[in-house]
């Protein structure tokens, strides 16, 4: 009898996920209803919102609740399938496809990834994925940077600050990144072209904000949260945009989240602040494709996958996403692809 | 030779203003050069943020210096003139008049106020000047309530926020006015259609919301911070708006204006926060003239204005608006109406 494994959430964590958080069980895969489709998953994507949905602090989504299956986002291969609208072998999105080796899915959930020649699977677990679009919609439609202007990303090395800062280049503006290691600040300069790059763990972020940033900051584009978001923000010009996409540095403590310490400046600054999901902007997902898909088969756009292999490893590969042990978008490969 | 007297400021007050951080000189009329006008002042607004323009913290004018005529914004009559553009007895606001009985400007810096026959002067100073302007930049602009949205005004029996919950009704919204005492929180349910009003000083603000908000909050018309805003802030709905106008509560305050105790709300909630001064609206103000006016003169829109008279009652005056003592737009009647 085939079957399946999944990672279920067995008790919340607390600060750093522990390995007895999770529990990777093993049972047998349903028999499939009528209007039910089989998916082996190839790809799943670890991401720094999966620290929240493991919480039940106030969020966008329920929370994962115990002994649910850790919920993610992926994509993989029609095994079985007992849909007119889906074949076997095909490659599909199944929603989100969980922790798991397999998920069983109505046909209704699931969607045919419309695959480039060229372009590898990893892309659309990436740039032409839910992380191209969170940099896009972040970075362009609520940011709107201006040609001349000083636009900062923190976590700028990730798969969604590299891409939200290089469209901003794109735009014309002036991009400063903050990242963690000599590496990672060399690649934002050397292959990405940002105007410069602060090396959090070695440099003091504020005094780098004031030397590459000499006319103030007009766009932040915010992954991270805690001090390095108060250094930027305490440096924003007037009429400022904070396009608060995460605040990674945040998600491994309880209770309220801190902001910066003067809310005044948004008013004497006229500044905007906006908060977005993802999930919000999946109806206007084409606005940003048709600017993404033509820069990705050009090569003008840059990104990277970190590829760790087996479901197995799940578990220890998303505190990497905390540390920045990891070089690119942070996907496990939980099968070969097809 | 005649004179003029003039409010200037003598020290940075801390906490609330004191009789002696302001003195009241008398001194002679410069002669006019070509191109200037002499303006008699006839009323002059008193305003939350002239408590900012006192201190030396940062902010989106140049403080008022050590010495210098305390700034304020006023309406007169020009008694001379050696411009070509104003003669004696026109009704002109001479940009920034200043507490003072008279004002010398260049011709550049004064505008013809344009009078509507059956609408008191005292309307340009309030529902048709720059506080008509701040509730519909922050209100239409800004927040945008659709209809059958929950908006919160702050200061709601205050100039702005009585105008800004006026033009949320004229929009479909249901409206709840939060204000100081049960007269004004009458007056807003009873005069002006207001849905509900909380009386701060007699009430647990957060238990009213929960009553008088069951579906949540989706506009904040923010103009008093501290625990109020806290109260609103905590009970906005996803994709809610923050039009921050002002932040009286803090303004005594010195240091860092603390904001909202939960940053990740605004994550979680896509809410979205912008801080807003009129000046960067004016040149944009006929689009809310254009629905202003009319509104007034068919009397749909309601204003009070509170009148204190003679300039030497500046000071006393403008702590009514740190306790909320006066009944709508506090000006002072600086000399008679021509």
């Amino acid at each position: 009898m085939a079957t399946l494994r999944r990672w279920v959430l067995k008790r919340r964590p607390h600060g750093e996920i522990q390995p007895g958080d999770l529990e990777l069980i093993e049972e047998p895969i349903a028999d499939l209803k009528d209007g039910e489709v089989l998916v082996r998953t190839v790809y799943l994507s670890l991401d720094p919102t999966n620290r929240i949905w493991m919480s039940d602090q106030d969020q966008y989504l329920p929370p994962v609740q115990i002994g649910e299956t850790m919920r993610g986002g992926g994509i993989g291969v029609v095994e079985q399938s007992r849909s007119e609208r889906f074949r076997q072998g095909e490659i599909v999105n199944p929603g989100f496809v969980g922790w798991s080796t397999h998920a069983v899915a109505d046909e209704h959930a699931v969607h045919h990834v419309p695959t480039i020649p060229g372009v590898p699977l990893t892309a659309y677990m990436s740039v032409l994925g839910a992380t191209g679009l969170t940099a896009w919609f972040g970075m362009i439609d609520i940011a709107n940077p201006q040609p001349g202007e000083t636009v900062v990303v923190s976590a700028a090395a990730g798969a969604v600050g590299s891409i939200a800062g290089q469209l901003a280049k794109l735009r014309g503006a002036r991009v400063i990144g903050i990242a963690g290691g000599k590496a990672k600040c060399d690649w934002l300069v050397n292959a990405l072209g940002f105007d410069g790059a602060i090396d959090y763990k070695n440099e003091d972020v504020g005094a780098a904000l004031d030397r590459l940033c000499p006319n103030g900051i007009d766009v932040d584009f915010e992954n991270v949260g805690g001090e390095i978001m108060e250094a930027v923000f305490s440096r924003m010009n007037n009429f400022g945009r904070m396009s608060l996409c995460g605040m990674i540095s945040t998600y491994n403590q309880e209770g309220a989240i801190k902001g910066p310490s003067d809310f005044g400046r948004i008013l004497m600054h006229r500044l905007m602040i906006k908060g977005f999901i993802i999930i919000d902007y999946l109806p206007r997902a084409a606005e940003a494709f048709a600017e993404l898909g033509p820069l990705v088969m050009s090569g003008q756009l840059k990104w990277k996958a970190h590829v760790e292999d087996g479901l197995e490893n799940a578990l220890d590969a998303v505190g990497r996403l905390f540390t920045g042990d990891h070089d690119g978008k942070l996907l496990v490969r939980v099968s070969p692809e097809p």
